[in-house]
């Protein structure tokens, strides 16, 4: 009896010591090269979202790696009439006696790339480098990877620290966020009972720019539009015919100019009816988290922004439209003296509002400019009968949400999550346009966001990357909400 | 003596019938195969201004075409400290007794090429089809080495009716002209007196739409530039940064939007003030011309045009603000959901006026729009200095020109024309940019075009052609012109 006594008060102590970040720290800083090492096997595998034969190997991959953690995984596809989308990977530790769950969020599919514009030539070859503040560059190291790592890492500090979890944990990787999570209402519909939940944990976008840790608690929507416009048949020498033939560059640059102004204000008629201002408990949390704009200018080689000097953070609380490419003949070395034949803008409409209806207020303003909109590809009848034809392919879009800030399941998470890093940043929007709204309007459980990258991570362009010192901090938040 | 008489008498009969256009009509039908296999030979030798190697290849063979017809060839060239400038070819043919000196004009270099964009695959892989009205298709088959074919071929044909030049017959075939004849004015400067003559016959251009030979007597001026302007240094997540950051494409958008309406009215101060007016004589010239603006809507599917219903013949006499590229981030599979860092323009300035002032009216504009402008590609402390940054790199041009329409020696030469084209059209302005102002400026004589090419011919385009039946006209045209 007595001498099991000092053994006993020992264990005590560590009960009463050892965290769940602690735990996650000693257990990654012993094993820092086992866990690069998975995770380049991870980022090794392409995944674009249409590239079918390789999204089936990463959620091969990802199954296996939840399962060497004791998860039940299994795929959600919908029937098999659409056989070409990418499965989401769910997995599943239930918790003898758990009275709570929680549901995370990530997904394994990333952006398009132009291998030639990476340094090193190969999105799909990780790299580690960038000493003394080292970072892994390939596609979706950071958007959408890295929390998978940090999650299956935590399990096994948790494990290694007999640290038990105290909810059911079920974990939920989308395969074509990136593609406009086309199929995610049809998934989340079809598999509603198994996805019940308590809180959706949300892991993706940035941490603050200041690199501090945030929790926010909506999103902005999104929805793309594809519009091209059309000048003659054939490309026509400039010299003959400018003046007489219509130039499609000029008639698009008329269009977007009409729809927006430089300062980021939207002129398409009602577009901000629908918006619904911030309360005051939001203003509050913006005027609370720090501002960072001029440093951001500073390293954005920007003297001026948009918005009229408004902050950041309060800005992504607008809607916004965005004209994220253009193309038209060509520049530069490619350059021919011809009046182009048709020029291409790609449009983003990040907003709060029904994303149907931004798009319809959008082709009604095109329509008022006087072109005739179609969504079909305009053939030669079309284009003799009409003075101006504009052809709109809009994308499937998902509306902007924000979460109450004080709902009582969001606030334990904020205080897991302060466990791990301090204080946290807390904000109403983040910018990133995740599927919030399809979860909270299926699901019915709330959703707050707990992204672990660094924001100059260059998501979505080419040399995307993760800070080492991120995805770290990352494997430590997540054993603290894991053991929530 | 009596044995002589009848062979005498069929000798005066065949002087008094045969014409240099049914001599050559005679001696091509004669020589098809022949004729094109000398044309495929010269349309297979690459010719972009920049390739050099490429160029001076184009340049020998088109020194040995002069001298297999006894022309005195040699290259003209500037200086040695300019050793990549294309070569003029030059070639004479000296005529005892002439009291007159033709000069002829063509270009041998060719525009940019995309070979992906040409059926087949290659520009320079000359390929005849489309029966039953057959064209040649290749780089430069219509712009500008169809005329090179027409003259020897003519020259052949002359020879073979002995028919006799009267006038001393000049040559001159320029390497640089869709580079913007950069080198043109020292070239001509530095062999003066070489290039002295009566008239110069431009050959290049096409003929009128109705397919009927216009001879004409002006050119539009050309001076490109090319403009660049900044949002972020690297791209932005437009979900997180839109509305914030500057989008380069609204701004180029708002910029293009307010140079020029849509309906080709440029909109930049002063823009119009030094035009010269069309005189009585142009008027009743355009007047006279065919209309054929509804065909040629009907076959480039355009409904309708800019000017306002003006007519094409009329309209190229007013200055053109033309955008004939532009391009900023990626379109279709290659959009990304960014904010773009850069977007950039291919204006081309079309214009009656001097090309310098006009550029200096635009950067004014620019600079009216709150630009800071720069010729230099600008870095991170400029970007950071002022709010908005326009790079302009302007190329060179060359004013526009109308010679007088009732010169002696320009009547003579339309006169010739017609004796193998039959009614021919006079126009005062050819649309395309011919470097005619800096002939008549450092040479003094006049220059009239006459013109060979079908106009549907995508000239600077992918898949130029000619006709074939333009090509045989253009030799029976240029016979006429060699015995002027």
């Amino acid at each position: 009896m007595w001498i099991l006594r000092p053994f006993f008060f020992l264990a005590m102590v560590a009960a009463a010591q050892t965290t769940a970040p602690e735990a996650a720290r000693t257990w990654r800083q012993a094993n820092e090269q086992a866990i690069l090492s998975e995770f380049t096997t991870l980022l090794s595998i392409p995944n674009i979202a249409r590239d079918l034969p390789n999204i089936r190997r990463n959620a091969a991959l990802i199954r296996s790696m939840l399962e060497k953690r004791g998860a039940a995984t299994r795929l959600l596809e919908i029937p098999p009439q659409v056989p070409n989308v990418p499965p989401v990977v769910y997995g599943e530790i239930l918790t003898p006696g758990a009275t709570q769950t929680v549901l995370f969020y990530a997904h394994y599919d990333g952006q398009p790339v132009e291998p030639k514009e990476w340094v090193g030539g190969d999105p799909f070859k990780p790299v580690l480098r960038d000493a003394p503040d080292p970072r892994i560059f390939a596609r979706s190291a950071s958007d959408d990877k890295a929390p998978l790592l940090a999650w299956v890492t935590a399990l096994d500090a948790l494990k290694a620290a007999r640290l038990p979890l105290h909810s059911n944990v079920k974990f939920f990787l989308e395969g074509e966020e990136e593609a406009g999570s086309r199929h995610l209402g049809e998934i989340l519909r079809a598999h509603k009972d198994l996805l019940r939940g308590d809180v959706w944990i949300f892991c993706d976008g940035p941490v603050h720019q200041n690199r501090q840790q945030q929790v926010v608690f909506g999103a902005r929507g999104s929805v793309g539009l594809q519009l091209t416009v059309y000048g003659p048949r054939r490309e026509l020498h400039s010299g003959h015919y400018g003046n007489w033939a219509p130039n499609a560059i000029v008639m698009l640059s008329h269009l977007i100019a009409g729809m927006r102004d430089e300062e980021g204000r939207i002129l398409i008629a009602g577009f901000y009816d629908d918006v619904v201002p911030l309360n005051d408990r939001e203003r509050r949390a913006i005027a609370a988290a720090p501002v960072f704009d001029e440093q951001l200018k500073e390293e954005l080689w920007l003297q001026r922004t948009e918005g009229n000097g408004k902050r950041l953070d309060e800005l992504i609380n607008l809607p916004a439209l965005n004209v994220r490419g253009i193309s038209s003949a060509g520049v530069g070395a490619q350059s021919r003296n011809v009046i182009p034949t048709s020029a291409t803008a790609e449009i983003r409409l990040v907003k709060g509002m029904d994303s149907r209806r931004a798009v319809g207020k959008l082709i009604a303003h095109i329509r008022s400019q006087g072109y005739y909109v179609t969504e079909q590809e305009p053939d030669a009848a079309t284009r003799l009968q009409y003075p101006k034809v504009a052809w709109v392919q809009p994308g499937d879009g998902y509306n902007g949400v924000r979460a109450d800030m004080d709902l009582p399941i969001a606030q334990k998470g904020v205080r897991a999550v302060e466990s791990a890093r301090g204080k946290v940043i807390l904000l109403p929007t983040l910018g990133v346009s995740l599927p919030l709204a399809v979860f909270e309007e299926i699901l019915g459980a709330p959703v707050i966001v707990v992204p672990i990258a660094n924001h100059d991570n260059n998501q979505h362009g080419h040399n995307e990357n993760i800070r080492l010192q991120n995805l770290w901090d990352g494997i430590e938040t997540m054993a603290a909400l894991l053991v929530l």
